[in-house]
């Protein structure tokens, strides 16, 4: 569930706050303070992951809310968050990484590189164990869970040390979970496949008519999934405006692609450092449409085609050719190879994003945050660009 | 609800186990550890409050138990646990007064006096603050209280420090209680009236024959409602076991009370100091049967026969003479006068008590432990004497 910080005036959202009162309700509020807070506390959010600075979730956390500390592919909090991180406060914490690809989870790790890079700057070992676990399945109402205890469930990971959380060994539910218990594992049939519907897509599509004045750009930051509203006045082409490769704005557009409506918005992006091509996506929260971002038009189109023909996933095009892509056939968002594969493939893929220039750390990722709506301050939908602060469509 | 130790041999407590999987079941294990406490923490029972020494309450703690701290009128429990009360594992501890009477409520306070004896004797205002309130809240899965936080309900209470304190004004959802507010209050109408349907007692209902070798004895200790099981070789007086005033060894007998079976059991007692006369009470946990002690079986008879007359509650008879006694006439248990009327009854009560000889600061509550079955280690039932340990009947 995603609420925006301005609630009061969706009738959707009301429903739902209604239905999940006296259970529990997760939010994302980031940046939310002061009064506006305490009116979207009211409706009876308790969770939240997008504090991005100690002082904000400290003020949250004072409020009633448990704080999710979040380090994802993109969205890194952890460092900013390190100070609230403390034997004190740990009962009100837990972590999380929201979107964090295979590749990361391969070379960095998951909740234990969150775990060792704390305890590295310094964080207490109990302050941040106890987030990781007893604080976690508190603040969700697990009752059986987070402690070795009598009678608890039984799905623990034997480390090292504390310092440098390293897992040897892993029982699930009281099983010593070994490569044969893992071969055995029940799987689930995959869902949503054949889920990309969009219309082809050809360069034209793409044209944004020249405007008077200065023209809203999305502000990409690394590592962070919150962007700025800036404005720049673009060189016109013809009766087009055009990209300003020397200020590393680029076209950035969505695709409808449910086979809902057919709806295709364009904008403009500044941050992603292309220099040539093309990036596409069909990962674009919460909607998950296609996203591509471009230098070149007829990259952009071939980048958005191609993810029909592969039923989603990533794709990087440069100068009419598909240069690296995963399919993501599983609703457009998961593959049906095993992790090792996907692994190689994201190491592959990101290469190939480099070539076209690519200077964010987490290209796709980033990507794959500019259609959310509901996180400050520009973002994309399928309807146009959103000013999230206003929280309506701007053109 | 009330669990003995061990419970897998009664198909009641299991079906009450079951019934409450999922939610939140408290229990009570006093003295439970190791192995034992292993065992009774699988059946998923997660709060209690009999802990009576720090290393108890810290092995329960280590096992998932929220520990509940309690200072009753009769079993105090603070002074023995305030090494756990730290900010460290207040996040697992609450406070709780079990049995209070109203006068200590009025002498001493709450958890008021709770909370200002711990810091007086070195506890972090922190941890026992945190205890009282959000730790409480959270462990009972309440959602909406235990913060000063938007959205929370505002029961609050205004003291003038956290040393003593005192409360200056107290809110109750979000309305300050004036003297007019808290007379417009919704009375609730008096149930359990005329409960007390015992036969009448005679003086030789209380007699006792000779047995051969030692008789078991409760044995009380002031402030403890752990007994222990004493045995002594008693005088004989004809073919009746008679007292031993010189060992401080008075009678004490329980009488079903809810017309039910007309039960009468007999046993002795050490420890209440009682040189003359009897005391009675409807107040038993938890069957709350008519339990009396006393040297002179006349005024035993006339004390637990006055019960009937009053509807229930505590009686003190001397020589034949009822010298003190309050009326509890909502189900034996509760009062229909105002708060300040019992305080003062109470007050002549245990004057009443003290005129006998006895010696325990709390008669009253320590006689209404005598029938409770659950708590180590010797008690009397309408049934007969209870080795708790052994878990059965032994006369």
């Amino acid at each position: 569930m995603n609420f925006p910080g301005v609630v009061h005036k969706d009738p959707i959202c009301m429903a739902k706050l209604e239905a999940f009162q006296g259970g529990h309700i997760d939010g994302h509020a980031p940046l939310l303070r002061g009064n506006d807070l305490n009116g979207y506390l009211s409706a009876g959010i308790r969770t939240e992951h997008e504090s991005t600075t100690a002082e904000e979730a400290l003020e949250k956390i004072r409020k009633g809310m448990q704080v999710l500390v979040r380090e994802g592919s993109v969205s890194k909090d952890l460092y900013a968050l390190m100070p609230i991180i403390t034997e004190r406060l740990s009962p009100h914490l837990a972590l999380c990484t929201d979107d964090r690809n295979p590749l990361d989870i391969a070379e960095q790790g998951h909740l234990d590189y969150m775990i060792r890079t704390a305890i590295t700057h310094g964080v207490e070992p109990l302050a941040i164990y106890r987030a990781a676990s007893i604080s976690a399945a508190r603040a969700f109402g697990l009752r059986d869970r987070g402690l070795v205890a009598p009678g608890w469930r039984a799905d623990l990971v034997v480390i090292d040390s504390l310092e440098s959380c390293k897992a040897e060994t892993v029982f699930s539910a009281g099983r010593r979970v070994t490569a044969e218990l893992f071969a055995s594992r029940k799987l689930i049939a995959p869902v949503g496949l054949d889920s990309v519907k969009a219309r082809p897509i050809n360069a034209a599509d793409f044209g944004v008519p020249v405007s008077e004045g200065e023209s809203s750009v999305i502000g990409v930051t690394p590592g962070k999934i919150i962007t700025e509203h800036r404005r720049y006045r673009l060189p016109a082409k013809g009766n087009q405006t055009d990209i300003d490769l020397g200020n590393d704005i680029i076209k950035v557009a969505v695709i409808e692609r449910h086979g809902k409506n057919g709806n295709h918005a364009n904008g403009f992006v500044q941050g992603f450092g292309l220099k040539k091509g093309a990036i596409a996506s069909t990962v674009g929260h919460d909607s998950h449409n296609i996203c591509v971002v471009g230098v070149d038009e007829d990259d952009m189109a071939l980048a958005a085609n191609r993810l029909s023909d592969i039923n989603g996933g990533f794709v990087v095009v440069e100068n009419g050719v598909v240069i690296g892509e995963i399919a993501l056939p599983i609703a457009g968002l998961m593959s049906l190879e095993p992790y090792e594969s996907v692994r190689d493939t994201l190491h592959h893929l990101r290469q190939a994003a480099y070539a076209l220039g690519a200077t964010l750390g987490e290209p796709f990722l980033q990507l794959a945050f500019l259609p959310l709506p509901v996180i400050p301050h520009l973002k994309i939908s399928d309807k146009g660009l959103v000013d999230v602060d206003k929280f309506m469509l701007i053109g």
